[in-house]
């Protein structure tokens, strides 16, 4: 059955035929060279000298991903069982990985649509690019990072918290004791805020500094903080995955009193 | 019960009413916008465009935070339990959340008393941020940082000594060694050591960089040892937060099938 | 016999004789050499004056690994035992480190070959220096953190891929930001990639920095990340060498009293 | 006894006197107060101001330290027991701390022995700070931080191998792409060199940066390098104080199966 058939090929799983494996690769290598084709239509010299053949790739490309859409779109009942067809479509139109196949290819469309900006579009154009997120499907490393965020999001919010209230006040001291001599520098608040982050996060680009001795002994305290504020969240992550390989480890542990296997998920 | 139903509406607890929920975010708003206005005010356009619309709301807030702290006041024997109703108002005047709450109005009534500069009310301003600390009143994340942090002040004290020998070394080497060559850049020790934080620290302004070959030499030496500063207290960070959940998991182990406690880590 | 004498000097192990000690510290020594020899060769005031000096050394560290790569190959059968002397000199030459011995002295003998470019010679003799990883053979530590990153290459990985995703969506963003008022700093896509990598890594060389305020916002943004991009490695890092070292512990535990074994950990 | 009351004032310990603390807190106060009188003697304006005032300070500090030094070998055969009160007072001077207190004074004496350099003298005077150190005479912390390092150092070892390795072959391979571009910022491997390092240390100054395509691509791999270079180093000494957590535990545990206390050192 033709369905069944497309349905082998677009969908990865245990039952992944060689088709399927040709496809997701093939599909994968055209999301990278669209990201490419995006980067280098920027430099001028580029646009100029092969800009045609950017615009018939991008047209090839769009027709590929509106195939692979459409054929999505023919096997929802089989990806995504319910009582209708219909239901069907909806459900994978509106799932995750439905709205970014659909996002990949609404950019060409939407302008025969509604007048839109070339700015918008070539973000929403990225978008294609979360596609190779699907590599990650079943791959458990992403879900582990993701649950150790998860579950240390209160601590990682109080570190969050804590920092913001140190780059404020710190921002607020800094204008009083830096805008007078550097008014071009330290303009306003959001000047210095801008000062603030990049001394912080240890990025420290150089545009903005302290030339005061006051101004500068602040900088110094807040980049001090800076490796707190490093080191508390790698802590904070750190214990999360260790706990993780804890926990795995202990539901294969037997009890040492009655010797029956405790299979709790602590 | 008048007192009654302000003490519901202005602690938040395990009997924390709808009223409370509606109280508590009101006033958490109300922090957040005057520290946008207290931002926005020292940008000369919005200050001449819109400074009476900042003066006013300054005014309201104040006016509901006067309000609020009469109120805390008026339940502070429901709050602060003691042998006399002066007694609990003293307790929650000098109790931590007492003090920021007084500290978030004083400004305004201070001038009317005694003669004080600006900035230094701006600053004092500022402190009613610390109110948001509040949500946090039974957060039991901050508490468990704090704890690793008061835990491991020991170790982490031990760092900060040793990083402070390595900057004041640095820095009178580095004085020896550049002052004579870029005297504008290294005039004085404190100059030298501005430079050394930013490097041990990794920020790396650009404002000052040795340009001497021995200076690179130990510029370099600065930067590794950086490592090693960000390493040491995220190391000792991790242990503590690994430390503090093994001791949480295994007072709660106790073997599912026989009952009895599995001291196993401890 | 000669041969034995020859793979006694030439091969570490538990049978390193005293002459394998001399042997092997003095062509570290000549390797070490060879590199602070390139490097000084690039300075011109030294070329002119040392250049002759520095040929000769070279002339002369040639025929010293030369000699060493022809004794290596006589005692190939020894080390690389196989059924013929022909096979084994083959597996010697196409192993991991005879191809980094063979390297070493190529780049002198191939300009009679072919003719090849200058530069491309050098960092093939640097490749010298890989010959240094030897005193690693058998260093536990190599293969100890090694196993760690393969192990959890998987974890990495995945934080390679969503940083990707952040640098390359960032990268578009401030394209779109800051090429019309910097076309200078930002003329195309790669030139704002540049950018977010130096922040990302908080780098922050600040020869690229936004000026407008969205892009400042943008990049404080990927700046807070940084944070996180450095934490998520770390702590990853971090709980496979403890695991490693539970592993290590849990397959020695035995109870000295009773002699039973302890699983308490696996 | 005055030996003994001497003994009871300079030795710190668990008979520790009032009179011991007294004074010890006095002679940290001498110390730093000496190393603030360094630091801002090299500022101009109060070496002409108050230069004066600094030499006197310098001289009753010199004094102080002096009696302090006499002291200490005086009651040497107390604090360092031996045969004879001659080998007592070698063993006291060639201590570490012993040490440390001799060249806190000799700079001042060494003048009148033999002609030296002021800097070198500085340097010296410097080394009053160490003796801060004995104020960690009996600190857990630092001898915990100490055999955590010394117990890693192995794998740290093999970090900083790698990580001179890669800025080696960086450096050589930067130099070949940029130096013809750019030859004032990299004239040789050395210029390059201190590039590298600051790149993947994440110092990133900005007096030094690539402006080639294949130089930024160098750059950025040594950048993103520059994390894992943090991640290593922090994850091997994070798993080295669990290690040390843990084994402090483990040795307070019993054997599950005859319930006798383990007291075994891991």
């Amino acid at each position: 059955m033709l369905k069944e058939k497309i349905y082998r090929v677009v969908n990865k799983g245990a039952h992944g035929s060689k088709y399927n494996l040709v496809f997701d690769y093939g599909i994968m290598l055209l999301i990278i060279l669209n990201v490419v084709a995006l980067a280098i239509g920027t430099v001028p010299e580029i646009r100029i000298k092969a800009g045609g053949f950017l615009r018939i790739f991008e047209l090839i490309s769009i027709i590929i991903f509106t195939i692979e859409y459409l054929m999505r779109l023919y096997v929802a009942d089989l990806t995504h069982p319910s009582s209708s067809q219909v239901k069907s479509i909806f459900k994978f139109v509106f799932s995750g990985y439905g709205m970014i196949d659909l996002v990949a290819i609404l950019p060409f469309y939407l302008p025969f649509l509604i007048a839109v900006d070339m700015r918008f579009l070539r973000l929403f154009r990225l978008m294609r690019f979360f596609r190779l997120m699907k590599l990650n499907r079943y791959n458990s490393s992403l879900n582990l990072i993701w649950s150790v965020v998860k579950e240390k999001r209160s601590e990682l919010a109080v570190t969050g918290f804590v920092s913001v209230l140190i780059l404020l006040i710190s921002s607020f001291l800094m204008y009083d004791v830096e805008s007078k001599i550097q008014p071009d520098k330290f303009p306003n608040i959001f000047a210095t805020f801008w000062w603030a982050i990049a001394t912080l996060t240890t990025v420290g680009y150089g545009d903005v500094y302290p030339i005061t001795a006051v101004g500068k002994v602040i900088s110094s305290l807040i980049a001090i903080l800076g490796i707190g504020i490093v080191a508390l969240p790698t802590g904070i992550i750190s214990a999360g995955f260790m706990n993780k390989i804890d926990k795995k480890e202990a539901s294969e542990d037997a009890c040492p009193h009655c010797g029956k296997e405790i299979n709790r998920k602590l």
